[in-house]
């Protein structure tokens, strides 16, 4: 399984992209911090984001991609360019086929740590141990990226819910191009009535 | 001036296509409501309003795309998916170098019916008159779209605000279309480091 984990944000996004198979350490890949400047537009943004999103997925042809749930509640000043950023992941991956999965941070810090209270130190810790690399990587926004999709790996690494997974994420990709190309159809045939 | 408002949702996205020349009445082109189905994955239906907002902005050629503000604190179980839908929008106005607004629905009840706590009947009812349309365009999230982009007409159609707001969208078109240019380039030559 391959899995691409993105840590959302406008200002931060983390990309990992992990290999892993089950009852085996999962290997990195690539890992990375893309930035864009509050003095863009946000469309500009989300475009840079899209852009970045589109490489890594037509280079690594990730399984899956994992991304944080958002919440609406937390952080009130930044929820916003969060849930569009992870909204331009759901994008990328559905124009894809491939299935999105999302994870809370307390489950994926419970998947790395054993706590889903840990501190963003002690899962930067636990993501370098489980990666073997010799330093942890940075900003947090790395390490996150790298926790969901080791996260994604290791809920879906016993045999049972491997192929649950696997027959899910299948089905869902095969629906997701259906849907996705009936959309485009209807969007072109249909187009604007006044 | 040309402006495609956008009243942002997953579940139904309104969309008004409207000309405008300051000091005469606003001309509809076109007005709709796409639905998404709440059974879909966000990818999928975030892709099929990026399909249809492809679709009208190639069609019409807008000058400007109006989008509503969506704000963290209002609707919680909603508000995600309508800042992802507002996101969308913002990455095709982007894509095609298009400055985009965004107005708070007070503003724009205040531009249509002179109150910013007007109600959605009232929204509704200045908007056929306006536009000297037979009947209320319906569901209410046509009219919304429709109001916002005569909202944004309006408020641009002083001689001097519209000077101003020429001026701004030509150079933030401008910077728009260079920052797009040169965030694909940096994802391009950039990409991934492990």
């Amino acid at each position: 399984m391959r899995v691409l984990g993105i840590d959302p944000g406008l200002t931060r996004c983390g990309l990992g992209m992990v290999d892993g198979v089950p009852g085996r350490k999962p290997f990195v890949l690539a890992v990375d911090v893309l930035r864009t400047s509050p003095h863009e537009e946000t469309g500009v943004r989300l475009a840079a984001l899209e852009a970045t999103f589109e490489e890594w997925v037509q280079r690594y042809r990730p399984s899956v991609v994992a991304v944080e749930r958002v919440f609406a509640q937390h952080n009130v000043g930044t929820v916003m360019g969060t849930a569009q950023a992870a909204g331009i992941a759901l994008l990328v991956a559905a124009r894809h086929g491939i299935p999105a999965a999302l994870h809370t941070p307390s489950e994926v810090k419970a998947a790395i740590t054993g706590s889903g209270r840990a501190g963003k130190d002690q899962v930067g810790a636990m993501v370098a141990r489980i990666l073997q690399l010799t330093e942890v990587p940075k900003p947090a926004d790395a390490a996150d990226a790298l926790a969901l999709a080791i996260c994604h790996v290791w809920r879906g690494s016993s045999t049972d819910r491997l192929d649950q997974a696997q027959q899910s994420a299948s089905s869902v990709a095969a629906r997701q191009q259906r849907a996705y190309a009936q959309a485009a159809t209807q969007a072109r045939t249909k187009g604007a009535r006044a």
